[in-house]
């Protein structure tokens, strides 16, 4: 809910939670049933009378429910704060912005860390693998929830591009338009193949203990290996470059094993800092949804979009090598084909995959421009 | 030494030793003493009367001696076989081949696995770093003792290329061409992050034991993760997309954490397989020796080489997105601008770095015409 509006952005935001299943239960794509189902969420601006105005920003991998704004308590702002805010590419003064952390995460929402109600413990493994249809399916409650009946929009770069492209499949009559940035319409093997190596490190950090360390030492050290390689994956070789070079850290201190070049210590830094917010199982989980994701399930992908009315705009980046741009071109060419409205955009950045977190002006622009076209219905 | 010449390859080939420094000790770049040292090596063809046919084979980074023909109780043939042997890239009809494993190594030249004989012990972390100046004055030894005083070529494949431009720097009196090959004149923070995140996969396994596993359980997780973000990088998108798919192992068995899909099952046996035949410390010495490379050393690179009179054929790889093809441009522009004879070949295949190794046909054609050229003086 946002409580301050000034021009500097949303100001203070709170995050708010919303249980559901509590009876019937939620049943996964694999079969199993979860119950009770809580979603951690954040809402900014306001919606409108007829409820036209609803945005739904959908996170990557390690994002979470807090998109915008700066909590209380906290130094820095949400993950997407540029680009969401009175003016901002998603203009809070317009329109009604959502962001919930997924199913199976670690922040707020009901995941493999959570309390099973079966054992009083974390589920730990016990925890159902979900899909990115799960995740999805999960949001629908969400926003049914806040009483809307469609969507202007469903928005999110990396896995939470994959889960807008779900959306408009699995709920098309919800979705009047989607912004899919830097992702894919399903995992290539390359992709599964770095997730894995991730997933590998952690399982082998004798810490993980079959997923079995809350209220123990986590597997720090096996879910910093995974991140260290996440990171190489988000920059590009350029922005490597750029920002690290050959320089050492405090100067050429001889030959070692230490961390003595600058990319070095940052990788190590960021790796190490991570398990201060992020489960190690739900790295497992979150990173295997997204390795299940195949939008078009087999099919020819025009197929699943044939019929579809939300109109796209598909956003990717030049340098982005994990979710390379031919994969963002297979997605607006399949909609030419199934006969859906689709704009393809590709931007010239040098900041790799991290772009979508980055380069704020040009995809301001862009998606300004788009939400006015399908909000005033032009 | 060649014991059979068929049209078939070479035939059963030995591994040698060479043992020297035992009373001066060897000294390496970062001012530490090792004594003796020994390099394995193999030779395949017969040095010439007025020994101008000797070249040169340098290996990558988890490579070894025996490049080519086969040992009596290994099944499969040397690394480099489909390249060197009667009639191939590098005719032994014609050219007296050597190949060594580097110094740092675990293939039977001196390496941290080895005894150290000031206490009877595997060196272990007692092994001083190495750097990649320090494999080719290693090397050099072997050349003066097998009495070569000029080489025809040096030649080598990414950790192998460095190695390669490393001697026509360091000696460049004995190098008369050199063939550096899908590599680079000093490593990029990218190539240096992911030999990090090797290395911190090998450090976090509590089985290293800061390097102390001789004769113990070895941190073989952790070397198989190392190995695995290796295959990642030494494939392309496109040549895993074409190997693997999206395919499952004996079908689709359901949600799991296990190796499901055909890439992760690669990977995983790629990985487990490594620790039989490479020692965990070898991969932290000889990655952090290529990460140390930087052949300008601060300078330029056209300063360093001009005055060389070696000929040099670059070939790079189009797909090879761990060591690109930008990085062996800058090697023959280099060439160029010091006024030293470059050809430069950048080869379409799509296998990614690996096409060193693979895309026999077109190397063939270029090393053949090359070497001759070189060779007949031309």
């Amino acid at each position: 809910m946002t409580t301050a509006r000034g021009s500097e952005g949303l100001g203070i935001v709170e995050t708010e939670y919303h249980t559901f299943a509590q009876h019937n239960g939620f049943t996964t794509e694999g079969g199993k049933t979860l119950s009770p189902v809580t979603l951690a969420y954040e809402t900014y601006g306001e919606l409108n009378a007829d409820k036209s105005n609803a945005v739904l920003v959908l996170h990557a991998l390690t994002g979470d429910a807090h998109a915008a704004g700066r909590h209380v308590r906290d130094k820095g702002p949400g993950w997407w704060d540029n680009m969401i805010g009175p003016g901002r590419a998603f203009d809070t003064n317009k329109y009604f912005m959502i962001c919930s952390n997924v199913l199976g995460g670690c922040r707020g929402s009901t995941g493999p860390s959570s309390i099973n109600p079966a054992t009083g413990k974390p589920y730990a493994l016990d925890f159902p693998l979900v899909t990115v249809g799960d995740m999805v399916n999960a949001q629908r409650h969400l926003v049914d929830y806040l009483g809307i009946e469609r969507l202007l929009s469903v928005v999110g770069g990396s896995m939470g591009g994959m889960q807008a492209l779900q959306w408009v499949v699995s709920s098309p009559e919800m979705v009047r338009s989607v912004i899919p940035i830097a992702t894919t319409a399903t995992h290539s093997p390359q992709q599964i193949a770095f997730n894995e190596v991730g997933r590998q490190a952690i399982m082998a950090d004798p810490n993980w203990n079959e997923g079995n360390y809350y209220g123990r030492e986590p597997p720090a050290k096996g879910l910093s290996v995974a991140r260290m390689i996440g990171h190489i994956t988000y920059m590009s070789d350029l922005s490597m470059s750029e920002k690290f070079g050959r320089r050492f850290r405090n100067g050429h201190s001889g030959f070692s094993f230490d961390p003595n070049f600058e990319v070095e210590g940052y990788l190590q830094y960021r790796g190490e800092n991570f398990i201060k917010r992020f489960d190690p199982n739900s790295y497992l989980y979150i990173t295997k949804a997204i390795d299940y994701f195949d939008l078009a399930n087999g099919k020819g992908l025009q197929e699943v979009l044939r019929g579809v009315k939300a109109r796209f705009l598909v956003i990717a980046f030049k340098s982005d090598w994990l979710y390379p741009a031919y994969q963002s071109q297979e997605i607006a060419r399949a909609c030419k084909r199934a006969g859906v409205k689709a704009i393809y955009a590709e931007l010239n950045s040098t900041w790799g995959h991290d772009a979508f977190l980055i380069e704020v002006e040009e995809q301001a622009h862009l998606i300004k421009h788009f939400l006015k076209s399908v909000f005033g219905g032009i």
